[in-house]
């Protein structure tokens, strides 16, 4: 059986609770509910809930609201499936709903949010296989569309737990988005004000953001509540590696979808973490520049040297005529991040890679 | 013309100063002098000298001397080439001098050392396309031989200079072997004292471990001596992202390069680190499993979030039926390791894969 | 800029003349006309111009009218173009008008058309990235659309000469349709009784049916008449090698085009055929089950080996518990035919193999 | 266990034979026993019994002897084997042995042998991952060895019927080599006589020539004597489909295999053809030329399409810069030819591709 989940595009989520919700909790009510081979079918909306215009004005970008951050359909409650369990679920097919894709950079986030802090906003015309834009002449992108965010609901108990954890993490400084009221559906409480953000990936998936996800593809999701309680959206028409403006080409989007059980998987195969075989569209180029980054000023620290061979690609590409910003999100969308080593102390060589493909009038 | 270094495999580097050298240092005497667009021939010492024999004994791994590590060929002058000029590598043809390659664990070294601290070899029967172990049954590695170690000179200045932001690193409990005359080669002063160990990866490229500079691949490098000084060894059969366990499938080599020049170029194109198009070899790879690293427990943190993937994926292979030191080797000479987000704060999402095809009996 | 020609889907060829045709004659006047460099989206009818119904009855395919096969949205007037250039066309995209799909084999028609000839229709739902079909339950077809039917205008002379060669082989028994006005678009004389049927493809083009002429590809034509008149239709999903059955997954189509011209290229490189670059997206593919077929019967002869191959892979596939119609039209879209060896005499080997891809339920 | 077989590439086949023969016939004594699961390790003569010099001079290929052709290793007594089971060998690894390899055209045999009738050699250097060549300068052959004849025995009764099916066709005017004691190997009557000639490919496999069975790639035969009786030779370094000057990268070689059985498999699949899964190191080219190849002066006709779009291809290469006898060569070792279309009555689509990363120098 084929089961659908359509949301208005026109309308934000919060005026549509029956089929989305924006906060991880066990207690939000199913949308739908469907068996071990049943495919879905489900509509989702951007990842920013519509604030987002196809316009070039970048008021939007610098007025954004993070409350209403990853509306998602759902959850959908599996019949049969239950706490230790391992729920499989197939991405059938992705793709936009409508043409307008957008990807931006704003202050306080992204990767490099220390360099790029302005404002800027790229809208990508979403093709049948390839997405352009006015605002980056010269290139295009292949489709490989992707949940950024796709996962079961927690326990109450793990709600808690990975509450405590974070707001420990936010007292040594971190940056993290804590449970807030503000802008959550469902807006009735306890899950408003208990609901755990969706910014951060967990044990129940969530925001992976794994570009591997697209069509072809497969992932093993641990249960933790009866019904498993699947919730997708943030798609993405593509996205490179790191995702590092902290958008890639977002849309909102279809996707098909069927589940099946592994009894008692989880325990069996001892399962911690999502576990996935990646879609073949999502490795569709062949042809790179790459620069090897390095942490030459810290010791053993990954993070340092992806940020060196990104802040070096970006400056190559700016030689090649596009501007910083343009480069950055370029990489956002269609870049590799690749740890090639991570033992050579006291410096780890991460590549940072652009498809040549991307490419329609330059040669580099 | 076609210019062939030979080094003899049954020798340690000490014992052929003339072509050989474990030091960067810019008044290292030329092993060879060729002109741009001659093709040279290398040989290769393996990365630890000739320190581990072909048995299955580990008392050789419990007793490396690191003085003589990173035999390297050269170095190679090539003529015309001046700071700031950009050389041009081509890798040509790469493969084992022998049949006999190894990885290994080793206390104290290693990406998950505090983990990991027990001797442990494996030693490999490299064929033609595939290497196969006693060691590990059931699994074959396709060749995709690389140089762990490509690297132009250092100028004085930049010796004088990293060895004191190495210094300051160690100085913070940062792990570094710092500038040493034990084992060095050449062994005469100051170059003994003064040469920069080989094990971290700099500007001047060195020890990348790079595993897509497989045949068919070419690098860039900035030149910042006169002749370029190039140095080339620790020859690899088959490496994984990260080359996690220190080591990848080891062994004494020959490669086959050509050079060219690109005059004024890393002054023109802004180039401070190694760029590189990687190998169409390296990739040959078509079907993955995949878990998704996070690092939980801290804030925007590549290098816990790679942990995290690296130790549920080794757990994973352990319920497969490897023991836990041959999952980690395995993975050091075929995992990947991308950065999927580095933006979702506070917790990153490394992707940590191994390659399906590996596995010649079970089906993972 | 952009020019978009437009086709109204649910109405036949002859009632939209202005946009559509369905012979090649160089007196149809152009549809539209272009610059170099300007960008043209086109929509397209289906091959068989609307008489496939999405119903399992086969009663449309057992009376097919093969007058009005292949529409073509066009002709294209490129300014500049003359004869004796080339004409560089880069596929930007392509899909299709709506969601309907079908594939056939109709009496008198197909490689196999002495083993074959019964009416079978098999409908597709086609998707983002994949299609499937109640038809033939457990496949799934990863998305690779083309137009079959690409090509420029003959000249006047060339129109007589190619009917004359084709009236010839006609006359010693060969399978040709000749010109006739029956069906013909745009009706009006000398063009509906000279004009060549689209079937076969020629020196201009046409009806290639070449699988690889998805988006990311580029094809040179030599021009033959003033302006070029590029014609297009005929778009598939996604064909196997072959077309074995006589058709692919055929559907109304739109597809994204930019166009150049390198002027005089056809006489400086001789280019006697169309000349092109495969696109990345017809070879996602990556593991196949193949049969070795062989003309053991007969001496030298592609033609019987290819059959040889196809009919054991069919009955391969009979096995595997697919009818043979299912198996027949399975290969007739995602097949691949390779000519191993056309050397060692008598016997060739052509490779027919069927991708595992495409299976979701069995594995083989 | 591992079972080597070796030969002595400084003597004939004729010289050896306990280890070589170059006849099909089920009463030729095995050089080992097998039981499945040993690997084996086979060493290989070349395709000509050494009759081609490392020299240029071409007087070697205007005096070919044919009766030698195709020394092949073994049989090899498959343990258990009965007629009826099928025999799955999967190829290991494949290499030369030595560094030379050639590829020639010679009067009287090729795809184009009324075109191109003059003996021509080409030389190659074969390296550990590419081939080139001082006598088609600026190209490069990626190696994916396998071997051109790999087949098991056939039974009596089919050496019969198979030396009856080919005088038929010879006596219709085929070219075809029949029985011929003249450098049969082995010389011993009946077998001299009797044994089938091993230039054509049948139902036991033999010259098949599927460039696709390099190591990684697995073939099943249906089994027709007591031990299957395997032999194996002839094998290339690197070959095109079509094989089309009747030459590959020619070489002895070295093949490591495993064998098992499916015990009455041939009977439970009905498999009468080997059937095959590639390997993944065939496939490793990504960007091509192609020519559309059309018999636009014949009926359905696969052979002059492909001869069609071979001829345009050579003339193609020869305005890049390649005389006519280096093009034909360069497509035997490296070109592609697949059936685009066998069904647009009456001309077929063959396209002819060639992968352009084989060339070093230009760009096509």
């Amino acid at each position: 059986m084929v089961v659908k989940v359509s949301v208005s595009p026109n309308k934000r989520c919060a005026d549509q609770e029956d089929v989305c919700h924006n906060r991880w909790h066990p207690d939000i009510k199913p949308a739908v509910e469907i068996s071990p081979d049943d495919e879905i079918v489900l509509e989702t909306l951007d990842a920013l809930d519509g604030q987002i215009r196809n316009t070039p004005d970048t008021s939007d970008i610098a007025n954004i609201d993070a409350g209403p951050v990853h509306p998602l359909t759902g959850p959908i409650y599996v019949k049969g499936a239950e706490p230790g369990d391992l729920l499989v679920v197939r991405i059938l097919d992705a793709g936009p709903l409508g043409s307008f894709g957008y990807t931006f950079v704003t202050k306080g986030f992204g990767f490099l949010r220390d360099v790029f802090d302005k404002p800027y906003k790229v809208r990508w015309e979403l093709g049948r296989h390839y997405a352009s834009s006015p605002d980056i002449p010269g290139v295009r992108i292949p489709a490989a569309p992707f949940p950024g965010v796709i996962g079961v609901a927690p326990s109450r108990e793990q709600v808690r737990e990975w509450r405590s954890r974070e707001a420990g993490i936010a007292s040594k400084g971190g940056l993290v988005l804590l449970p807030d009221p503000r802008g959550a559906v469902p807006s009735r409480e306890p899950i408003a004000s208990e609901g755990l953000r969706t910014l951060p990936p967990r044990e129940n998936g969530g925001n992976l953001d794994v570009r591997n996800l697209a069509p072809g593809s497969e992932i093993l999701f641990p249960v933790f509540v009866r019904g498993a309680l699947l919730s997708v959206g943030d798609m993405h028409y593509a996205q490179g590696d790191g995702e590092v403006s902290v958008t890639a080409i977002e849309m909102g989007g279809v996707i098909r979808l069927s589940v099946s059980l592994i009894k008692d998987g989880a325990r069996k195969y001892g399962l911690k973490r999502p576990l996935y075989r990646p879609s073949p569209l999502a490795e569709a180029y062949k042809d790179y520049i790459c620069i090897a980054g390095l942490n030459l000023d810290s010791a053993e620290d990954a993070t340092s040297a992806a940020r060196d061979g990104l802040l070096n690609m970006i400056e190559f590409l700016e030689r090649m005529g596009y501007d910083r910003y343009q480069a950055y999100i370029l990489f956002s969308v269609a870049g590799f991040l690749r740890l090639s080593q991570v033992v050579d102390v006291p410096t780890y060589t991460v590549s940072a890679c652009i498809p040549r493909e991307v490419f329609t009038r330059i040669s580099i």
